[in-house]
């Protein structure tokens, strides 16, 4: 079965600071007309640092759309042009204070493919040698650590409810 | 320190068909005024549909924000009032025609807490009887079925890319 939807036409809707809104008239694999909405984003990486003594360091941060604090991995979005290891490498020095020796791409996914065409690219860094936290102006995020079965057990009693870190996290824990 | 985002005021810009976006004008925890965009979502459910001889029944289907085909794990949105458990079971009927005698809950997350306030709630489904696929007229996915240790080699080679999948079957896999 050909399962391929052929655009037919594009509107933009928001141009954003974080997302842009689209809306896409499209050609259904049976012939028919539907409408796709796009959240357009520039991608993200995100990243489970482990210490020496196999402590994961997580960041807690108010999520606006949450409406709640949540704890996760550290992450950021990609600056134009930046490639996702040097990402990696700037967004634990600036949320974590680290510098990470060794940085392994774990996988890449799209966070919400039925709306979004936002992929994060997750690494696992090791290594890490403090150097120094430096948020940005209006960042506000604090510093956690936490072994990786007291993290296993945030997930499952609900503590943890962030899809990029429940994956990241498990995937550490799959390799080890 | 208090990370709280407090709402100044709020302007919807678009109400669609399965993403609102509005953007709110918020009180950053340093006393400063900035901007939240947020994509409105009702919510969702995934489920690791798991068969009696272990293998797990994934969907294959064109997700048009991607512009490719994506391998997941069955999931759909909320209709108003329906409760997730129904849920679950409404979509992994209508996509792979299977009745769930036992559904238990694995974990809730959001899919993109940046920018959505998108929550998927997953679950792991066995004692599964097949009923017979109900796909709505423009829904079109097709049905493969995978082990386990098929499934998280497929993430790491790249070949499974969609986040809620990726946790959803590491954390079945982590629960066995």
């Amino acid at each position: 079965m050909k399962l391929t939807e052929k655009t037919i036409s594009s509107q933009m809707l928001h141009k954003g600071k974080v997302v842009n809104l689209r809306i896409d008239s499209v050609e259904l694999p049976n012939g028919k007309l539907g409408a796709r909405e796009v959240v357009e984003h520039s991608g993200a990486v995100a990243v489970v640092p482990v210490t020496a003594s196999g402590e994961v360091l997580m960041v807690r941060q108010f999520r606006y759309p949450a409406q709640k604090e949540l704890l996760e991995i550290p992450a950021g979005k990609l600056d134009p042009g930046e490639s996702p290891e040097e990402c990696v490498k700037r967004e634990l020095l600036e949320e974590t204070g680290m510098n990470a020796g060794n940085i392994t791409k774990l996988f890449s996914c799209y966070s919400s493919p039925g709306f979004s065409d936002e992929v994060i690219h997750i690494y696992l860094a090791t290594d890490l040698k403090y150097h120094g936290q430096q948020l940005d102006e209006d960042e506000f995020v604090e510093i956690e650590k936490f072994k990786f079965d007291e993290i296993v057990d945030k997930v499952y009693n609900g503590t943890i409810q962030d899809a990029k870190t429940i994956a990241g996290i498990l995937a550490a824990v799959n390799k080890r």
